[in-house]
């Protein structure tokens, strides 16, 4: 056979925190927390398994989960999904991708994806047989050109895959940006691809850019979410995704093949935690301290940085310290330093270098007062 | 866009579970157990929550499941896989196999599959554009005809998938046939998908015929397998698959953009509750007394049989009783006499329909004595 992903190795992800793990390094370079759950919500989990919710839920997912999905959009965007025919529940919000990918990509389909871009996008357009179109964006601010974005786009253009707040970059969209994408895709069939997995880690009182605020380009994407990331259990790969019922339609048809279900006892558990608001609704303040804290410690190192707008994710850039390659520098700091990070290039076109590895602090304040002593000894 | 499944519907499973449900009938058509599991495991899944294994698992799974996988293969075939190496653990069985298609099949691939056919396997071919070709078996003994069977290999054909014991007719394969397989894909690049869900349930002391008991077939071969079958926990979702390393190295490719990684604390729990081999070893008594409880009480019913030989699924012959299609009478039966089966004629070729129902015997001894009382009365 030939592969039909000749070039991917195994992840960044995976590479840097084995790296962590055999030099003992603070590993900030996967993004998961290194804090404890909430202990109410495992044992909701434990309550599930207990009263006997360990056979198939429903393809579409624990109809309590989907109500309290339907309920959160209600409450913070005062917009509507149908618990039965516009959530599906998905084994992580990775899943959801790969799944409306697979749905909606054939060989030859192109899909714009904005660079630098979360690592399981392209592979799975090229599973399908699909083209990426990338769109590079830049350090520091990773702004969109929308000029640039319509020149891309063709009649073999089925999808854009868009992802506010930004992992890897730790940017926000803005009003402007989402109603220039609206206008770009209004009378097309091109579908839109927004993983919006921060959607709850967002700073300094903005708002998030859901696109489901906006109504025409609502009627036309998809919105893949994660309860991993929201409730900082990054193990236990329950997400969603929301869409109009007819791309849900085409969405579930492949779904119910690729996973059938997802596991049940923690679909009754979340949903059982998410009746009081206070677990989502209490997030971005949550982090907003980490975020806070963590800057302050390193305000006096030799990195320089804009603060991180949303995600748990902070960009630094490098450059006064050294000319070395970002791949290279954080592997030094890891093996040297003993803090591990991620550096930007992978996730670029033609690997392109700015110098900038990305720390998460999603962790302890212990561990983000190590790892600032670190970054300010560099 | 045209959709890639324009003729999927929901799963005949969702269908006849949710037609159970409205007419409050006896649930014995999608296959799951109404009892419970074993508390022992529920307690472990618990405690590995509370011990913190609620972050990713590395993205081949919990190295002490794979290990403990690897000691089940030891155990039982004398076959050993690597668990570093050929051993994946995976969202359920589904996703396996869904994944080893995704990672191989292209537009224009053929692959060989026998009807009846557990329906995951031609959507999943083709949404990668590929084509099934089918070889049709016909109840009551569902033989293969292996020069029927190499009549349909071409120069397209780029893998097998085989599933024995068998879902839906309840047969097994004989080393015979396991033989002929191999002997047909020797020398050749085909790829076997070898769907051994139900492994753990084979009757009257008959060896379970697993690919990696053929030297050479093993070598081409992937085995996909599910614990929710095996523990009783079908809405755990937690599978996993075994295969030669270059076989394994495509398919993580895949993975790990499909799912990343599956629900931790599980994976943690299925391994330590896999330390005592006897979870595994007494399952063939356990559902042979269900088999044999089954069959005692219906022998004087209407319904003609020969014995599952595997499976927890029961198929039943009513052509004594009446000429209705099989559709038609698992939902007269459900309706009117509030029993819910499976007609097998939506997993065969062109809807052939040998008026057989499968029934699920992974109930209580108190759901199959009300099933045979309603079974008698028919
Ligand atoms: C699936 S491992 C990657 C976790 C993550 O989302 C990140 O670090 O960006
Ligand atoms: C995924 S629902 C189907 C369950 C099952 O394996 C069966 O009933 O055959």
């Amino acid at each position: 056979f030939t592969s039909k992903l000749p070039h991917t190795e195994t992840t960044i992800f995976t590479t840097m925190s084995a790296l962590a793990k055999d030099y003992q390094a603070l590993n900030l370079s996967q993004g998961f927390p290194n804090y404890p759950s909430d202990q109410r919500l495992i044992d909701l989990v434990s309550a599930a398994m207990n009263n006997g919710y360990n056979q198939y839920a429903p393809m579409a997912g624990n109809l309590d989960l989907r109500l309290a999905i339907a309920h959160k959009y209600d409450v913070l965007y005062k917009q509507h999904y149908h618990p039965e025919k516009e959530i599906t529940v998905t084994a992580g919000a990775t899943q959801a991708i790969f799944t409306v990918i697979s749905a909606f990509i054939k060989s030859g389909d192109e899909v714009v994806v904005f660079k630098p871009a979360y690592d399981c996008y392209e592979p799975a357009v090229k599973v399908q047989g699909g083209t990426v179109v990338p769109v590079q964006l830049t350090a520091p601010d990773y702004k969109v050109n929308w000029e640039t974005v319509a020149s891309k786009i063709s009649d073999k253009t089925k999808m854009i895959i868009i992802n506010t707040p930004h992992n890897p970059s730790g940017t926000i969209w803005s009003e402007s940006d989402m109603l220039q994408l609206q206008k770009l895709t209004a009378n097309t069939d091109i579908i839109v691809l927004s993983d919006e997995v921060y959607e709850h880690i967002v700073f300094d009182d903005a708002q998030h850019q859901s696109v489901c605020l906006f109504q025409d380009l609502k009627q036309r994407s998809f919105i893949t979410a994660s309860f991993g990331k929201t409730f900082h259990n990054t193990g236990w790969k329950v997400g969603y995704c929301c869409a109009p019922d007819y791309l849900m339609a085409e969405f579930r048809k492949v779904h119910q093949y690729n996973v059938f279900s997802v596991h049940h006892p923690t679909q009754k558990g979340i949903a059982d935690y998410m009746q009081d608001e206070n677990t989502y609704l209490s997030l971005p303040t949550f982090f907003q301290r980490k975020r806070d804290l963590f800057l302050n410690l390193i305000s006096e190192s030799r990195f320089q940085f804009q603060p991180a707008q949303g995600t748990y994710f902070q960009v630094l850039d490098y450059s006064a310290i050294t000319d070395q390659g970002d791949v290279e520098f954080a592997k030094h700091l890891t093996k040297v330093f003993k803090i591990a990070s991620i550096p930007l290039s992978v996730f670029n076109l033609n690997q392109q270098d700015d110098q900038v590895l990305r720390f998460c602090f999603a962790k302890t304040d212990d561990t983000l007062l190590k790892a600032a002593e670190i970054l300010k000894s560099i």
